[in-house]
């Protein structure tokens, strides 16, 4: 296999990249030298140097991330996401400023991924050394995460700690008309009361 | 900027890549290191060996590339394409046993490419090395591509060659209601008899 057919073979690995894309993606490539070669460094860089945080399991390149290091975090909250991706979303909610602890994956028996996977041992050690008052469980409301969450729930029964889960509800923004029935059942189920008239005055 | 963002921010240059998806990227690649390490080095090999055919100026490892070199294709037939993309299509059809040229681009001046960027010099001296007969201009029916057909017709007067163009008409498989106006009035203008009556016998 020549250095091109071995580029396009290697692009398709990439998730979500078909033969078309992984052609395309080379020869744009090619096309721009300098940013291939500079992609080439990243890739290997990135692949050698990030390790997982030694307090909350996201990726980093020291030995205790950034969010974990900070001074101003609540370290009496932990949230407990799926991935590295989900610490991002949150933080760019602006609404959360405990800490974090990154399972790293879910309970996903259909793919041989059992709560041995998971980083759960962490997890334990992180609420035992730390003053951990309340653990969000912030998974993905699908099979799997709720799976995770029915067994961290039992991990963590020996710990005095509250545990609470996102709230479930219509997204913002979006149209009730195109929601699922389970959305709307789980809005209407946790409806809030915002006004209520008090006839006993 | 540590070693993870600058992954992120490589990928987000390229081609259809947003911030998300480069996320999304760099966070499965750091879960299957091999992989991004193959990529890496893929990667740079290509940056460092693909050359441009001295022939036909498509991608290639070598001087000049295995179609160029092919003994049983017919050399009298050269087929002008846009892009290396465009000579794999064509070669996936199985129509066509001929050479190629690849401009690498086309005419666009709102992009800033004049003849001048596209590979036209190398085109002349094909033809007159080797004796075509038939150059195909297979080129997309867009306006920048019907711009450089144009152009090419020019620089091709001096030459002895019958200059031809891809045929126009409905895609295969193509539904008729959802084919754009232009699509169905080139096929009904270049509408083929295909049975006919003879009433003189």
């Amino acid at each position: 296999m020549d250095a091109l057919s071995g580029l396009i073979d290697a692009l398709r690995g990439l998730p979500g990249v078909g033969p078309k894309s992984a052609q395309r993606l080379a020869y744009q490539l090619l096309q721009k030298r300098s940013r291939g070669l500079h992609l080439a460094a990243c890739l290997h860089d990135a692949m050698q140097s990030v390790v997982h945080c030694a307090r909350c399991n996201n990726y980093t390149t020291s030995q205790v991330c950034s969010l974990c290091n900070h001074l101003e975090r609540d370290h009496t909250l932990l949230c407990v996401v799926e991935g590295p991706a989900d610490v991002a979303a949150i933080e760019q909610s602006g609404m959360y400023r405990g800490d974090y602890y990154v399972l790293m994956g879910k309970i996903s028996p259909l793919e041989g991924v059992g709560p041995e996977q998971l980083a759960l041992q962490g997890l334990q050690q992180r609420i035992e050394q730390q003053a951990v008052t309340e653990v969000i469980l912030a998974l993905s409301p699908t099979l799997e995460g709720e799976t995770t969450v029915h067994f961290i729930h039992e991990c963590l029964q020996p710990y005095a700690v509250r545990i609470t889960q996102l709230a479930h509800g219509i997204p913002s923004g979006g149209a009730l008309a195109f929601l699922d029935a389970n959305t709307i059942g789980n809005a209407l189920r946790h409806r809030r009361i915002t006004f209520e008239h008090n006839t006993t005055i």
